[in-house]
């Protein structure tokens, strides 16, 4: 079984969000799986000097008109959240303790953020937006013995914190900088529109 | 008659490179021509805060891997030339002369310049760099009346150096910022990844 694509992004990353709509689509073409793997860029950004996309004058403009250029090409809905670039601290944490005990939930579980955030334009920054999402999309326990309550305190919990943290780390010593970013076959590809090379390498083996 | 696509692009810049080794083609295809426009991108660098990609911590590194990467798939030679980032005045200024008697010519030494650059790792900030690969692609009048000392004095005339100067202030008040960037029919597409886009844009008449 060959190994997954590693697909690591920020939910504060609008083009993530046109990535994790495709991803799972183009992976399943080559018989390969996902690695969803989400991370906080904020640290990265203070190395390489970045500062958020739509932030950067000309840039910025350029970006908000190319991302809805980008989903109407896809077929996709898009509205950027009215508070924007938000804190996803939660919504990682949430992914990373429900991964831990159902992995498939925890995909659609980032899949129902994104939609919120990119799709709706909904705020997703807050432990209760995160708990109120994961209920919607009925993952995270909401009829398990726990209940909801179970994710409400793993946000808080040390351990998930710190397994944030070095999910975090490891991103970055493997030089991811920015979102989405997709390895495969130890392969870099960055940005969204890098998808169509990650088809071709899956394709042909590389070139 | 259509308008023709607008190509904006920085001589200093690899993806630019690579972006005009395949806009004529991909314009041909929809009855288009390509307005060739090289710039200056130093002074729309101090508006956004920008660095020269290849000097950003971590996505420096990226991006030279991206760009070789890019370039097998393309079949297309690459190589960076020992200076860079280099000024491109002289190149721009040659350009504009040029354009202005010989338009076939001037993008035949544009493409000349880019390949010297990107494709042989070769210098060509210096005017006498500049004239040497316009002397060998066969333009700017070697064989002319001036011969080749007519450019030799193109490139520092007072009328060449203000139309440079119109040129990129015209493109920054359009909104260009970075290279390459395409404008078909009043809409910009930045990147050379976004060539697909600008396929497919000519092919709908726009989505």
């Amino acid at each position: 079984m060959p190994a997954p694509i590693d697909f690591y992004f920020d939910f504060s990353s609008p083009y993530g969000y046109l990535a994790s709509e495709q991803i799972d689509a183009l992976a399943a073409k080559h018989r390969r799986g996902v690695a969803w793997r989400p991370i906080l860029l904020g640290v990265v950004f203070q190395q390489t000097g970045s500062q958020p996309l739509l932030n950067i004058p000309l840039k910025g403009g350029y970006a908000r008109h190319d991302l809805a250029r980008s989903a109407r090409l896809l077929g996709l809905p898009f509205q950027l959240p009215s508070s924007f670039p938000f804190l996803s601290v939660a919504a990682c944490r949430a992914y990373y303790w429900l991964h831990d005990q159902d992995p498939a939930g925890a995909v659609a579980l980032a899949k129902a953020l994104y939609r919120e955030a990119f799709g709706k334009g909904g705020d997703i920054d807050s432990g209760e937006a995160v708990l109120r999402i994961a209920e919607s999309a009925g993952v995270g326990g909401a009829g398990g013995a726990g209940g909801a309550g179970e994710m409400a305190a793993a946000l808080n919990d040390p351990a998930v914190k710190q397994r944030l943290r070095d999910e975090v780390s490891q991103a970055i010593s493997k030089g991811v900088f920015g979102s989405p970013l997709f390895v495969v076959d130890g392969e870099p590809f960055w940005g969204h529109d890098r998808l169509d090379q990650v088809d071709l390498w899956l394709q042909r083996g590389g070139w």
